[in-house]
């Protein structure tokens, strides 16, 4: 008798059938909660750390954070001062959400980075010092090439120093706003190394870019929330209460900045009090706060990663 | 009568004929002591902190220390994340007495930094991940054109950001005991900027091209001292009390590492003791101790500066 033996194989087939036999929209049909197996009506967020790498406080505290559950995901700026730290640590924790921020600026003004690439490759995105520029006031200056080129750099140093990213986004945003050939360098990037790209679907309407450049596997993420410098510091907590509580289904993420408010993180930031240590801090005490971790359960928000995320990206593109 | 009127032409005449008149040797007979304006069995000090621009840690406690006349000179690494902070100060305290520590390594372990020049134009000073070498093992593979194209952007860097330096000086002594090439082009760039170059009389019976590559102009400082990692930190102030009390006329050269013991410093110095954060939190506190100062009185040393030493050299190279 061979049928016990073969019904494993038939059973295997009819669902490959099944599977082929769908319509190609029916994948697309389905939400993003419902492709990462969630229901329909889930809301899943991602709490997520920017700028890891830039300062010894930063490393710290995104570190204490991962490793308390307070966040989830964090990304990290390779030509930054204290990435040897950070990469260290990656290296060591290969399980952590660590994705690539990558960075086109070096925006304050008594610490400062310049490229990974040499310089002289990728002279429109540096200062007269050698730096990276403090900001793009005319991205017509930029050249997409030397874009593509430091992005590259960046990823393969990391890759090199032992971080293996799960997702990449972008430091202040510079990919995202600054026109279709600048987005398309990253996403070249993106598909080359097969790592999801945040692309937050209610960005589209001001960058179409954003979704016409993009393939059909890269994720279109429902929503992201960033607190603003006109909140202020005794409203934090608030806005970050009332976005849990208005949290619409879907996925979300919230763009956070964690730093301990010490000597190191004041005086780097000192020029402004935008992303400066005491918002980082603030930001460091909410979501290591029991009042978030009592909002979660409350309003039945699931946490998630980049790592579930990339799982529905990788090898497709 | 146009006597009185013709008579300071004359005096400087005089002068002039009488310094002409002098033999070739009589100014190199005269010990440096005498060349500054000092007694010739005067008792000379610099107290020089390394390392500035490394972290905010050593700026801060550098630039206390400057302020307090704790030290009374110090030297900036140009390739480190924090010398846009130090280059702002120095460029708001023009009279402070700044030099160049020129930098070709990247000694530590969880904050790098790479060359000042482009990358690809250094490629012997730096490893596989762009940085400037952890260490020389075989200063063979150095290529000393490389050393003089990084030197001279250091020093450029500096003069464009403000800093006006009163000497030059080598970080980890690699211009100093890596063979008479990579000597001979620092000392290239200290004549080009008319600055001059630590160079101690007691190193040379090692390194006898520190003497026959230098000009007659250039200064050659009687000794040095700097503590090494052999003396336990419960003999700190003994080791410092000891050299001050055994002082030798001449000029002396304390070189010494400030900063903070800080979260900052003890995470950037963590892979090692030496040179650590504890190690520079016990040099800032004998320096600005009481017991330093009355040291000072008691044993009759002056403190002097770079400055005073480079108007001996400048001009005259």
């Amino acid at each position: 008798m061979k049928l016990p033996r073969a019904a494993p194989f038939l059973t295997l087939s009819l669902t490959l059938l099944i599977a082929l036999a769908a319509p190609a929209h029916a994948q697309q049909d389905r939400n993003l909660a419902e492709r990462l197996g969630y229901a329909k009506d889930a809301k899943l967020l991602i709490v997520h750390d920017d700028d890891l790498g830039v300062s010894h406080s930063v490393n710290a505290a995104g570190i204490a954070a991962l490793e308390s559950g307070a966040i989830t995901s964090a990304s990290i700026m390779v030509p930054c001062p204290w990435f040897p730290e950070i990469a260290a640590y990656a290296q060591a924790h290969p399980d952590a959400d660590f994705g690539l921020h990558l960075t086109l600026t070096s925006e304050r003004v008594y610490v400062k980075w310049g490229p990974v690439a040499s310089r002289d490759t990728v002279a429109s995105l540096v200062d007269a010092n050698g730096y990276l520029r403090q900001d793009w006031p005319d991205a017509a200056q930029i050249n997409p090439q030397d874009v593509e080129r430091e992005l590259r750099a960046q990823v393969e140093k990391a890759l090199a120093m032992g971080v293996h990213p799960t997702h990449l986004d972008s430091h202040q945003y510079r990919l995202f706003e600054n026109g279709e050939k600048i987005f398309a360098a990253a996403l070249r990037v993106a598909h080359d190394y097969k790592l999801p790209l945040l692309i937050p679907k209610e960005w589209v309407d001001e960058h179409p870019y954003l979704k016409s450049s993009a393939g059909p596997n890269d994720i279109l993420l429902d929503r992201v929330v960033s607190i603003e410098a006109t909140v202020p510091p005794s409203g934090w907590n608030e806005f970050y209460v009332t976005a849990l509580k208005n949290l619409q289904p879907g996925v979300t993420e919230f763009i956070v900045h964690l730093a301990y408010d010490n000597d190191e993180m004041r005086a780097m930031t000192r020029e402004r009090d935008s992303w400066g240590a005491a918002w980082r801090q603030r930001d460091f005490d909410f979501f290591s706060s029991a009042q978030f971790r009592t909002l979660l359960a409350q309003e039945n928000i699931k946490l998630i990663t980049w790592r579930e995320l990339g799982k529905l990206a990788i090898d497709k593109n």
